[in-house]
């Protein structure tokens, strides 16, 4: 992409709405335009982001087992009268009449249609286990939306959930998503701890928060340094085996919210084993047993023909909050810094003298060899302005390219993450930046 | 996919709900499954179709120049009463209120917001020429949705926005859409012909809808039987050249839908050149000036330093649309036929014979060669049920492998469309597979 022809509206102003750091650098760097009170639109390099998050999250759920399809965004009420859902979940929920007067709603979570989905097709115990997962866009009303993508209203989520015959598998299903979560986030660039939680509202059993560490994260945290060095990509992982040996090793040291944080287990660890943190919640996973299959209505005959109400779990990932979380985590004063598996384009190629007939033609080679994987800045604008919107924008790598580089065949390629520069041909840079 | 643990559910009776046979086949084949009326859940094969049907209109849009942003799906409605169109729209439009008493709505298209959003951003006339679009879910509250996604209420649409500094400029535009989908729709397997239309709700001055040929079509047009020799896709297109040359040949004939049929002009038209046949709308493109640039107050400076309203055309393709328009145009009496670029996977391998070690292990060195390219039916069922879904799931290829065939190290490999069948090795078959 050029950037004199491309919509990538940088502002010099911090915006004043903006009270967390993620939310001024999205909108400084031009990835979202905020539409009514936290809802956005998301421009094209938001876009970009997103898409590249949502991947990675796909990837793994399939990787995992999980089968993707995609339900509405509107739902009906009489659903979640089911359920006994509708009057609990308050104003949080956008309820909707058509036009014939029937009760819908944008749904906020799918527990109950996805139950109801898989009562049609499911015939026998043989149709079990299965793991349903879509990635949508859910609505939740919140009183005081804020902080840009990390408490909007609309919201990009994935949301997967897992039928089984027995409570074994259910937790094997369990186990499969919290591997498959620790995968995906580490792909991320992203430290990623799960720590038990409160089931709430969704209500059931057994559940997890999956927090990111982050400098300026919403929340304290308290876990063993243990933890920093477990590496959840070692390794490849077979879903279909024991994955106990995995959840085991990550649910062996303490690690806790605030919300459930106890003392005493704490203090019994010493000291200079205790991280205390900051951080921010980007998954949470349930085991719920019955309680949808029993109220929505939904049984398999079992292996001896009488009716087994299946055992179900829900997963979810936030992906537009991801957004806000990774630039949380990885960002300095100057603007954003990418993860390469995320960044919207993997180089900002910084032609320092638009016009001059050796820079434009080097510039030329180098975007031509990376199609959709650069970021050309031809604007006509000093350079100090180049330098703080790929600061800004946060690209993982500068190929920075002036009429004196130029005569000499060279690129200069600044890591955005660390400032390291590196002067080198065309070749060695484009081996830099492709990885 | 292995169809014993894929969530690919067939059904063998024909719904009784279902009226036209794109609906029928969607519902059988396991495509979708309806939530509330005109409103669709997208199972795994029906959801990969989407995909890649919105994948080509993606390329197809930014080869023309077009780019791709996310707008939300609710609106405020002071957008709306801005333009005139909040009460102009009527029954059709999704009304909320949230739970601070603000109205809102389900975007039924995007004019008001993207002319809203491109104001924040465009500060001179060097930010023009620029073309957004997005891929996002809208809402028409239909008082009778009929014919699936057809005429669903909840349905995926494209629509891009062009913003010109001039009439000329916004024409161009307007010709790069109109050969954008030439191209999308004939790489679809489509048969796409514009036809002049009327400009409707949008307003405007300058209209073309875009009508595939499908025997079931909604509707009657008529066109000169020219338009059935004319390739779209005959060269590269260079998006920045003049494209008078395509839109004029594409112009040169008559097409007309019912509508705007004329009947004088038919019949000056030799009876041997006449086409009358069935057509399905499936892209509908807009000039209309500064309506909306005016209204909502969007201006630039000018060269000459005075503010212009940018002129502006808005450009859909119904996405979720076309998987219906697409049945339509390509099934037989046993089911769809899916175009290789648009299948949810390429080839069907059908094992005759699970548990047989050289059948199993034929048709496992087959599927492992195809990574996410084949569905493999290792279902305990007869030859018989196979065949049926294979044909009623319309995959371009079908390798049927049995224990004879096994044995010689053959596969037989069947053309859905043709019904042609070649006995083939290995080799030779990923071969033709892979296309």
């Amino acid at each position: 992409m050029r950037l004199s022809r491309a919509f990538l509206p940088t502002l010099k102003e911090t915006p004043a709405e903006a009270q967390i750091v993620s939310h001024r650098l999205m909108l400084r760097a031009g990835l979202i335009r905020q539409t009514s009170a936290g809802i956005y639109a998301w421009l094209p390099a938001g876009l970009r982001v997103l898409r590249n998050v949502g991947q990675i999250v796909r990837e793994e759920q399939d990787r995992a087992g999980a089968q993707e399809i995609l339900m509405p965004t509107i739902q009906a009420a009489d659903l979640w009268r089911q359920s006994g859902r509708y009057d609990d979940y308050g104003k949080e929920m956008l309820r909707i009449t058509d036009r014939h007067d029937r009760d819908m709603l944008f749904g906020p979570t799918n527990e109950e249609m996805v139950t109801d989905i898989f009562k049609t097709y499911a015939k026998s115990y043989r149709d079990l286990p299965r793991n349903l997962y879509h990635i949508q866009w859910k609505f939740r009303d919140e009183v005081r939306p804020r902080f840009g993508v990390m408490r909007g209203r609309e919201f990009l989520m994935k949301d997967a959930y897992s039928f089984d015959l027995t409570k074994e598998g259910a937790h094997h299903s369990y186990r499969q998503m919290f591997v498959a979560y620790l995968r995906t986030f580490a792909r991320m660039g992203l430290k990623a701890i799960p720590m038990q939680a409160d089931t709430g509202p969704i209500g059931g059993k057994l559940s997890h928060e999956f927090i990111i560490l982050a400098e300026t994260g919403e929340s304290q945290v308290f876990l063993h340094k243990d933890f920093l060095g477990f590496d959840p990509l070692a390794g490849e992982t077979d879903f279909n085996a024991d994955l106990t040996p995995i959840t085991d090793l990550w649910t062996s040291r303490y690690a806790a919210t605030d919300e459930m944080h106890d003392e005493a287990a704490w203090n019994a660890i010493p000291e200079g084993e205790r991280v205390s943190a900051r951080g921010i919640e980007v998954g949470h996973i349930f085991y719920f047993g019955t309680k949808y299959s029993a109220t929505m209505g939904l049984t398999v005959p079992g292996p001896d023909g009488k009716p087994v109400h299946p055992e179900m779990g829900s997963y979810g990932i936030g992906v537009s909050r991801l957004l806000g979380a990774l630039i949380e985590a990885s960002h300095d004063e100057n603007g954003i810094i990418w993860p390469d598996s995320v960044a919207p384009w993997k180089v900002s190629i910084l032609n320092l003298k638009p016009g001059d007939a050796a820079t434009d033609a080097l510039c030329g080679q180098l975007y031509a060899a990376l199609p959709d994987q650069a970021l050309l800045d031809d604007r006509e604008e000093r350079p100090g302005a180049k330098f703080a919107d790929a600061d800004l924008m946060g690209m993982p790598w500068q190929a920075i390219i002036g009429p004196r580089g130029a005569a000499a065949g060279k690129v200069e390629l600044k890591r955005r993450a660390t400032g390291e520069r590196l002067e080198l041909s065309v070749e060695e840079a484009l081996t830099k930046i492709k990885g």
